[in-house]
């Protein structure tokens, strides 16, 4: 292993890794008012849009953790989120106007919440091991946003927008 | 809303959602052999090897389910699993030979984890309100693989890898 061994290390991936994140949330801040903007339901319309809102305020955690580390706040193209955003986007061309259209977009946003959910996890556990305490914090109160917002989908779905998708169905 | 409403109902979402899990499920088959291969602990190899297997055997259920309704098997372009997997060779070439190689390759396999367990999550919900059991039982096997997976990793990051990246990098 020695013979192959760069000097990249935990630091760099953690880096790395932030660049990425920090790109999906800054699309995020542009997908989610216009998932707000698309959805059916009054009750989503408005989970969207304050997810949209929570969003702005995790970039900016997101560039004090670049502050901490003495670095410019920079994205690094995330092929992943561009993936699920454009899933989204099939959605709403798809499913326009039809009963299960909200269903669909909500799942969607779940799948993105889930990315989210690992990333940060996965960025937690270096920071700690790294020792970065005030990292680690910042990652953390973010991470149970989007813990929060993902429970407040799960039970938007089971509560109406699934229903409504089937009943309609029927 | 009656005006726009089209004919697109919960049934074809559900389907059009089992296209893109069986398309992420296929590609995996081919994708995580290549991850094991690239991992350097053995740990990780032998924990990407296990899923590829298991992997093969959850494409084998989602044939069943085509089977339940009466459809033939078929994927449809995933661009999250394509851009979850990108993130994936990204790292082996970025990190190769690193000490952060393993840590890296291990947060793009749970990434991918969790993308699957969303969409497992929304099929097996949507199933359950269309009062398909013989498909939610299937479905929620794959799904309790999914976060087994999830958890073994978790286990082997805490236990190793991103400590063994932390110690070369001291």
């Amino acid at each position: 292993m020695a013979a192959k061994k760069s000097t990249k290390v935990l630091e760099d991936l953690f880096l790395e890794t932030l660049k990425d994140i920090y790109y999906a949330e800054k699309k995020l801040t542009k997908a989610l008012p216009k998932m707000s903007k698309a959805a059916q339901s009054a009750e989503l319309k408005k989970a969207f849009a304050k997810h949209a809102e929570e969003t702005e305020g995790q970039v900016m955690r997101l560039e004090k953790v670049f502050a901490f580390l003495e670095k410019k706040p920079a994205g690094k193209t995330c092929p992943a989120i561009n993936g699920l955003v454009e899933e989204g986007q099939e959605i709403i061309k798809d499913f326009k106007g039809s009963s299960a259209h909200d269903a669909g977009l909500l799942a969607a946003a779940q799948a993105v919440e889930h990315y989210e959910i690992s990333r940060y996890g996965t960025l937690i556990a270096w920071a700690e091991e790294l020792g970065w305490a005030d990292v680690s914090a910042q990652l953390s109160a973010t991470l149970s946003e989007e813990k929060q917002t993902d429970k407040d989908l799960t039970s938007l779905a089971e509560s109406d927008v699934n229903e409504r998708a089937e009943a309609q169905a029927a």
